[in-house]
């Protein structure tokens, strides 16, 4: 076990814990919400904006980058850290999750999955094998197997059809991790501007290995025609590297069916995964549904490994599901919100563009001590969007991160404390 | 004269000068580039960020705030300092350029300018007295006279008439606003959020005074149809303020005509305004051409008041004309180039869509020391672009803004280090 969590406080009542999470970019303080960076960015945020909200950790989207700029742009260029230039801890998804979400772009096989670039409708291939070498060129903390999430609702058959499948697509997956990890070097940029004192995640051997499926081989990268460069066809400094290889998650699927959650976890557990993820929830099932599933599959996974509870959710959400067992969370509700008008506040939902707004001089939230309500006024931001000025999304955006990352820092802080009740049944009273 | 302008340094040889210019929201060195906050933001960027970029004074437009969200907005909200939450120095232009730089929107009588708004096509009228009132509500530190600009080319009696006209709306305006600072009270949103606070500019009783122009009456503000509030009338709180009214700036015209412009000088000395601007420059005439008109006007200029280039320029302008005389500058360059990929370095544009930048680690440029070049490469700045990413104009814009701020603060050490003829031979040598 390569990623090393500890649980620093928990709450005897309800199971939910604070905890610190050691990456090879540094420390994670859990529970804690993880903005999404979709294509190496978090939509109109400067990595020193993020820095300043004290967000600690990034997810990006492997799908996303895999086809713009591409994975092996990425690779030679030392990796997602350097180039976004952010040097703190960061987590990608398999890309399994948008070519599914994409309907019409995907068609599942044994071997992995067909999909169409949403860009220029170029045929490319997924497969667990090739999710991790992806990943592994990316160069994340954290990394995802590939996993066949179903939506809701979907008939019985169809979800346990998925909870077997992305068993043996976790089980693939590890080996392949576990086969790169193994080889003798693998190699990186390292060529120095900008955060040049960092280490480089580990960029494996990306030869394609003989045991490659199949469907994989005739899969061509049409993005990117380039074949993969070994480290001797690398147009940049390459030297051994020893760092640790990234930590793999594995994912629990099986829809609401608390059974066949059951046979998930019993399945992903088998395979000793660093983390382990709870997929296929807030896909459409009602929220009492979510809630009683994220408690059951939390409770069957080991405590001392962190729990991470996929694409969830609102405000109350965190809330709810960190009282359930869950450490880590990723949504675009708060940068995808802000970017159409819509700003959390203590007081609810805000939608700026209301005309209402359009001379009220207070705050998005009074009660907020963001960047954002120490200096602007509601009047001010809805103008900026009715104009149809940047500024307006920027600004909510920063306030929305801070509202979530400050929720999670009170959620963490009453754990410390002892006082995770009191805070749960307050937030409960006020939602 | 309300407007101290102190000349701290000049150089014998060009009579290029270093100045202090104090207006009541602090004091502007000289010479300055003043970024263009067209709706009252300048795009992409945070207040906070222009802070931090070093930017001492703001250009809003007339024109866009009077249509949206509205000047009578802007009074009740305490002025667009309080607005835009930026508490330094701003200056507003007349509105004149935007409506007759959209040709078709536009038609000059003696009176003033009818034009349709470019947002929903409603009729409005622009008097020089109307000018004033409008920029009284919005209450910058600094305020312009109605102009009529012409394009180049244009006939000498085109030129003439609009150099007459100008001089004329020029009395109109400073006897308009020497009417209003002459009356009793002023009235301002005082109210306290965020900035409360700095002192409110003034913003003048806006009783539509008798003597206006019969036109003015037939021009409904159809987008903002309630009625100008009287101080008793309006919907925050109100007090007597003694601010110091805002400086009125006079414009001189004559296009590249040596005569006109003497003629357009001594029109506007005559009133004796606060500072003197430089119109109908960089409208298409060769560069060699505005230089030295830009050097022939400024000249015949009085040494104590602040000349403002308006419109102007590119870096390399930026030096030549602080070489003729000139202490003010505003342009829309840095920021609408930065939002078409084209950032301004030492070493000429670098157009950063561009494929050869796709794996180029550099900085934007490799010898600025901006946050954006101390921080991203130039792959991931061109990704940003190419993926369709806010951060990428974000980021171009605010290396731009430094560029152009980083070159008028080492334009002015050489004034102050009497070393500007060094500085002036070197940026030739260079451009």
């Amino acid at each position: 076990m390569g990623l090393r969590f500890e649980i620093v406080a928990e709450d005897k009542a309800t199971g939910a814990r604070a905890g610190l999470l050691h990456t090879p970019h540094g420390i994670v303080e859990t529970p804690v919400f993880m903005p999404v960076g979709t294509a190496g960015t978090v939509k109109g945020m400067t990595q020193g904006q993020l820095e300043e909200l004290g967000v600690q950790i990034l997810l990006a989207n492997t799908y996303h980058l895999y086809l713009r700029p591409g994975y092996e742009t990425i690779r030679e260029l030392g990796g997602l850290h350097r180039f976004m230039a952010w040097p703190h801890p960061t987590l990608t998804d398999s890309g399994g999750f948008q070519v599914l979400s994409l309907k019409s772009l995907g068609r599942v096989t044994e071997d992995g999955v067909w999909f169409k670039s949403h860009l220029d409708g170029s045929s490319h291939f997924l497969s667990p094998e090739r999710a991790i070498e992806v990943q592994l060129a990316l160069g994340a903390d954290i990394i995802m197997t590939l996993d066949e999430c179903v939506a809701y609702p979907a008939s019985r058959e169809a979800v346990q059809r998925a909870v077997k499948l992305t068993g043996r697509w976790a089980r693939r997956a590890k080996e392949k991790l576990s086969a790169l990890s193994s080889q003798p070097s693998a190699s990186g940029g390292t060529k120095g501007w900008g955060l040049g004192t960092r280490e480089t995640p580990l960029v494996a051997d990306t030869q394609p290995p003989a045991s490659e499926p199949q469907a994989s081989k005739q899969s061509p990268i049409t993005n990117h025609p380039s074949p993969i460069a070994s480290p001797q066809q690398s147009t940049i400094d390459n030297r051994q590297l020893a760092i640790p290889a990234p930590s793999l998650f594995g994912i629990v699927q099986g829809g609401v069916d608390k059974d066949l959650r059951r046979e998930s976890v019993e399945a992903v557990l088998e395979l000793e995964f660093e983390g382990y993820a709870l997929g296929g929830l807030s896909v459409g099932e009602p929220k009492a549904e979510m809630y009683e599933v994220a408690e059951y599959t939390a409770q069957l996974l080991p405590r001392d490994r962190p729990r991470y509870l996929m694409g969830v959710g609102t405000p109350e959400d965190l809330v709810e599901c960190v009282a359930r067992g869950i450490d880590m969370f990723d949504c675009v509700l708060p940068t995808r919100n802000a970017r159409n008008g819509s700003a959390f506040t203590s007081q609810g939902k805000v939608i700026i563009k209301n005309t209402k707004y359009a001379r009220d001089e207070s705050a998005l939230d009074p009660a907020c001590e963001c960047p954002v309500c120490r200096r602007y006024s509601r009047s001010y931001i809805r103008h900026l969007f009715v104009a149809g000025e940047m500024l307006g999304a920027i600004l909510t955006t920063q306030h929305n991160l801070h509202f979530y990352v400050d929720r999670m820092r009170k959620i963490r802080q009453s754990l410390l404390f002892g006082a995770f009740a009191e805070f749960h049944s307050r937030a409960r009273s006020q939602a």
